[in-house]
């Protein structure tokens, strides 16, 4: 049975602008490929609402789950709640167990759940709660879009406590393996053994040290002993490269 | 008249897996806010033909001007340039002048211009060239969609000589206040400079160093009268934040 599919959908200005580097989309690729769900794309859109439902309702559409980061604070740019709502068509109001939670932030919630600090428990109708327990306002899962923050501490504690209850599949295995041949003259060993390994997606990826060309040989599969095959095959395609190129 | 759009579109497995950081979209980013071109979204797909062929005519029929970066060097999984060719449904082959660029790395390019590496000087029907001072074999423009490497140094130089050749619009200014207040008191100001400040975007992006709970406010406009009114009633109203919470 093939993998559960992913995308990840990063909200926020600051990311385009340049301001940001977002580090959310790396951590999670990490998590997800160990649990066996496979990223297939990375979208990042700005504090727009329009631009965030259409990319949610395109990407839920098309893949099993959705992982949004960002947006969910207390402050007026904060829209994504909201968003995902108006996305699904459902309602959203404070929720009596969100709320609940936030509280206990606060040694006088009375009064320190102000209005902006209520709008983090607002909650779509059906969702259910994510934990965060870094800051306690809750992300969310509705259906399979699950809403986590854009602070990266509190997304990938989030992330930690999410992914491990989302059924997964074979865990992406990869092999690095570092070749000291410029691309251009292992373009074609890399492209035979990439024909003679269906099942394992190799990757080149350059580099130059001082002048020194080589490349990094990345093998990824989800089946083990392919990967182990593949393996074999670039080792013997090294020799005989360096063999002919002395 | 607005500031002309564009769309960053990634390519690459290593991004996707978790294995490359991309730093392409944050340098691009950068360099478009400064040329007065906003970058108004990013996605990252894998090396799969369909794939890419979809996101380039998505893309390029929203926005201005779209920006690739990977999948154009000589190995099996750099596909960019055929998928180009396809979304735009033109023809692909070596092409002379890109033929004697990439011959100028090697001192016999007759036997090292390996089939592999002509592969680089596939250039579809009516593109122009994109320099590349840092390993020759060029990126390319076609239509408003402009071919770049995913090595970062390559790629920073393609940006640097390519982007200032572009009309811009008014530069993105921006403006950071280090607000020493936590978000959720914050929230109820910036609503109101957001609500009387419509030309400035404003973020709020928190911060927690040592329990310490406080803010960077960023406010970003294309207007220098507008961004530096929205400044001095950020100040005013954060004045008058401390004056209340003591």
């Amino acid at each position: 049975m093939p993998n559960p599919t992913a995308a990840m959908l990063t909200i926020g200005d600051e990311i385009l602008s340049g301001r940001t580097r977002d580090s959310n989309m790396p951590h999670l690729a990490q998590a997800l490929a160990a649990a066996g769900i496979d990223l297939r794309e990375a979208r990042t859109v700005p504090d727009v609402a329009a631009e965030i439902v259409a990319a949610v309702n395109a990407l839920r559409a098309r893949y099993d789950h959705v992982f949004t980061s960002g947006g969910i604070g207390p402050t007026h740019d904060d829209i994504t709640a909201d968003c995902i709502a108006a996305a699904f068509g459902v309602g959203i109001d404070v929720r009596a167990d969100a709320r609940a939670i936030l509280a206990t932030n606060y040694s006088n919630p009375e009064v320190e759940l102000n209005p902006a600090r209520l709008r983090m428990a607002r909650i779509p109708v059906g969702a259910t709660l994510i934990d965060n327990p870094v800051s306690k306002a809750p992300g969310f899962t509705l259906g399979n879009v699950h809403v986590m923050a854009g602070v990266p501490e509190v997304f990938q504690a989030m992330a930690a406590g999410l992914v491990p209850t989302l059924a997964g599949g074979a865990p992406l295995l990869s092999a690095t393996v570092r070749a000291m041949h410029p691309e251009g003259l292992l373009a074609e060993p890399l492209g035979a053994l990439a024909a003679a390994h269906p099942d394992v997606a190799i990757g080149c990826y350059p580099f130059n040290r001082g002048g020194v060309f080589g490349a990094n040989v990345v093998l990824r599969s989800t089946d083990a002993a392919a990967l182990t095959a593949a393996e074999r095959g670039l080792a013997a395609a090294l020799d005989a490269l360096a063999a002919r190129t002395g």
